[in-house]
């Protein structure tokens, strides 16, 4: 046998193998803890994930790493493994640019924030919370910094990179800039749109109750249809529903109530779309950061395709008819074209996780435009209510005055500490849009066989273009290749103001 | 802050805590690929357990224990701190008496004859079972001679101390001897009896099927009056049902089948058994060797404390039959007098597992006098069938000749290279036994208050004498403690003699 001539490179493809199987381990107590674990398992739980992340957090910044990626650099590697040693010295930057101990502040400060917020959003006590979020921020700063030392980013892009690595708030601001110019119009003209409609044509809601069992079995009816392979993977219920597990066996969850079936539906849509993701990353390149998904946005641009490109269309509509009609009896809400009308229904709320494809992006913007100048230090943790209710105000007219929990007390990311995580749904949206319309180049007739109920044009361009590309290219690279273009705004307007004002 | 007096013990209690929590993560993965994982997993989860092993296997035989436990011997240690000593001892010693190249031999022969196995049996080929069987025993044979090298013990005894620490092979020996006199007359005088009662008072057998979800309800009622904590555990179906998980977390299977539900339903009162005592081990030393269960025989003795001594027991009948009646609505089988006969029903049979508490100790008898010559060398695989055949007429009276299937080759436990391991089941029944007769001493109306369905005392006097003490006590110390005298078959002939002649 010859010696390699990239030994580095195969002792760091060798941890990175060493840290997929081990995450493995993790991704499924992880789902476990969510959808199986009774209540006294808790603490040994999470003593056990504790104890794996120590490990796997030493194993990510052993000391000698640094030279390895060093020798690794100027290794005969090929392009394939040149973008994988990419990858594993992005990560390796990330794990190593921040010492435990502020690690371990951070889990301690956003522990507690997060433990007293549960109890204080409800009891919209905004003054409590800031007590406990102010540490929390000083930290985000604190980790922002020492990020934006180590990588050369701005303090606030350095988190973003975490998330979706090459993005700035430069072009997130420039992309949420052409947003914010037409979005609060558009919302308007729908918003009567709609309301003229059902002045003359009421909709028709459903009328429950609808049985859990029949709802799970509507569920796996619709993932089996998306194309989700029940050989490697499973629908369970967890409280907050997620798409967890590992690409070999992932693990989806809903949850279901017998006052609605259409919220765990489209939950089930959405997650329907990471989990194909995840099935159909690269195999050849199992094991390595090159196999693993391109981005948090990139992620939401295939959760969006199947919830609101796929899940709004009157094709969509017309495949679930049936399907509701067998699952519960048959009823008016559910003739195809009342149906849709339901799916596409655009209102303006409060909550971002209630919100519809159109009003959504407005709940994104108004966060990014708060959390980059409180990573920056430009506003503080008590300005956040005045932000928050002018531009809900500007945004959305709606007005949020006093109302914390409805306000900027709704979301978990916060006081978890998780800051430039907002952003990637916005572009989850945009790309998302963007591949639609990449996809009706390449195939002239999609809207019509999308209309009889055939995906196969959908599964087989996300296939080619997105999934098997796993990471092997840049997120600005992978766009480009796969849609010609770097990331914009126009396909998104195009096609909300197609669907919602055709 | 005092310097610790105990520096090497408390080195050595970090690494143990570690060992519990990574093992946690294996426990609830093992679980999930018996409960949940999906086919396409397989592969993914084979080879994140496989890292784990390895993982944890250098953290057992790191090159700086030996010295660290021998600093610990001299250190000042409390008698609990040395009783764990002696078991991190005791686990150390078994975890370097191996070279890695055997055990990775061992587990690929293993892995190929348990493979080829699974079709072999069906089709009742011994000698081709016989191809994969002998690089098994041969390796098997290696590492007891490994494994006696370093402890002292005689080969086969060295495989028994890793399930039955303390135990050997002359202790079985004399144990098993004492039963082979009079169990076989004594099968033969239970048989003639039951012919007869038979005979003027039929059995009424259930009348199925039996709907799935009511035979779960049933066994979680059963699991419930038998103390199961579901706050701390679930039930679950797999293939196999086994008692999985942490103490902290208990993840107990079984698996239904619509025309019968006795099986299963015995099956988890067998499994709570196993249930209740890794529930109840001693929380304190959580994460230490003390607190794990004390031998697979005592782990045993708890499952047939459940299955058999509470199981045969008119009063576990009495208790059952409303239950039955709810469940499945009432029929004349379920009437206590009958569902005991059922319970108690005794049977000459090839199958191991399918054997009632008086025929089985003959089949573990058979096992321990063929496994332990094949061991130490003095028979080869080639002796098996002869030796089978003669066994099995001179047990139990029944002709195995040329059927394979149904005789050496119906466990899995050769195929796999467990030797060493067949003797617990039947020390198991012989301790049960023990203990019921020391708790009749304790409390006399014992039989009375079972007879009323309240199982209090039994579960007291287990938590007290046996779940408890976890490891706290050699196997012989234990059984002294708890019954007043070390191992012996006479409370086992008692039980028999009573329940089936008395």
């Amino acid at each position: 046998m010859l010696a390699s001539t990239t030994p580095a490179y195969d002792a760091l493809a060798g941890l990175q193998r060493q840290l997929h199987h081990l995450g493995h381990l993790g991704a499924i107590a992880g789902w476990d803890q969510a959808a199986n674990m009774p209540p006294k398992g808790n603490e040994a739980r999470a003593a056990a994930m504790a104890e794996l992340a120590a490990l796997t957090h030493r194993m990510r910044t052993d000391p000698r790493l640094e030279a390895e990626i060093g020798r690794a650099a100027v290794e005969p590697l090929d392009d394939a493994q040149r973008a994988n040693l990419r990858e594993i010295r992005h990560a390796w930057v990330r794990a190593t640019a921040l010492p435990d101990s502020l690690v371990q502040r951070q889990r301690l400060a956003s522990s507690r924030c997060e433990h007293a917020w549960r109890t204080q959003r409800p009891a919209n006590d905004w003054a409590g919370f800031l007590e406990n979020f102010r540490p929390v921020l000083a930290l985000a700063r604190e980790e922002a910094r020492l990020l934006a030392e180590r990588t050369g980013l701005a303090p606030y892009d350095a988190l973003i990179d975490r998330f979706e690595p090459g993005m700035t708030s430069a072009t997130v601001a420039r992309l949420f800039g052409d947003l914010r110019q037409w979005l609060p119009g558009l919302i308007e003209q729908v918003l009567a749109r709609q309301a003229a409609r059902d002045a003359t044509e009421p909709l028709v809601e459903p009328v429950g109750p609808f049985a859990l069992d029949r709802q799970r079995w509507l569920c796996e009816q619709i993932m089996r249809r998306l194309g989700f392979d029940f050989e490697g993977g499973r629908l369970d219920v967890s409280t907050h529903p997620f798409c967890g597990g590992v690409p070999e066996d992932v693990r989806l969850t809903t949850r279901f109530t017998p006052e609605s079936f259409l919220g765990s539906l489209m939950g089930t849509v959405h997650e329907t779309g990471h989990a194909r993701y995840e099935q159909n990353l690269p195999r050849d390149w199992l094991g390595q950061p090159l196999a693993e998904a391109r981005s948090m946005g990139i992620h939401e641009s295939q959760s969006l395709a199947f919830e609101m490109q796929l899940g709004g269309h009157p094709g969509f509509a017309a495949m679930l008819a049936p399907l509701l009609a067998e699952a519960f009896g048959d009823q008016p809400a559910f003739a195809p074209a009342n149906l849709q009308r339901l799916l596409t229904r655009v209102r303006r709320g409060l909550i971002r996780v209630d919100a519809d494809e159109v009003t959504y992006p407005a709940h994104v913007i108004l966060r990014f435009e708060i959390e980059q100048p409180l990573i920056e230090g430009t506003i503080e943790a008590e300005d956040i209510p005045a932000l928050w209710d002018a531009k809900m105000a500007e945004l959305l007219a709606l007005d949020t005055r006093g109302n914390f929990k409805d306000g900027p007390l709704q979301d978990v990311h916060w006081p978890e500490g998780l800051f430039g995580y907002f952003p990637c749904y916005t572009l989850g949206a945009m790309y998302a849009a963007q591949w639609f319309a990449a996809m009706r180049r390449a195939v002239p007739e999609l809207d019509a066989r999308i209309g009889a109920g055939d995906l196969a044009p959908v599964f087989d361009w996300l296939q080619t273009h997105i999934w098997r590309q796993g990471s092997r290219w840049t997120t600005d690279e992978l766009a480009v290749r796969a849609s010609g273009e770097p990331l914009n705004a126009a396909h998104f307007r195009a096609h909300l103001e197609q669907r919602y004002l055709g």
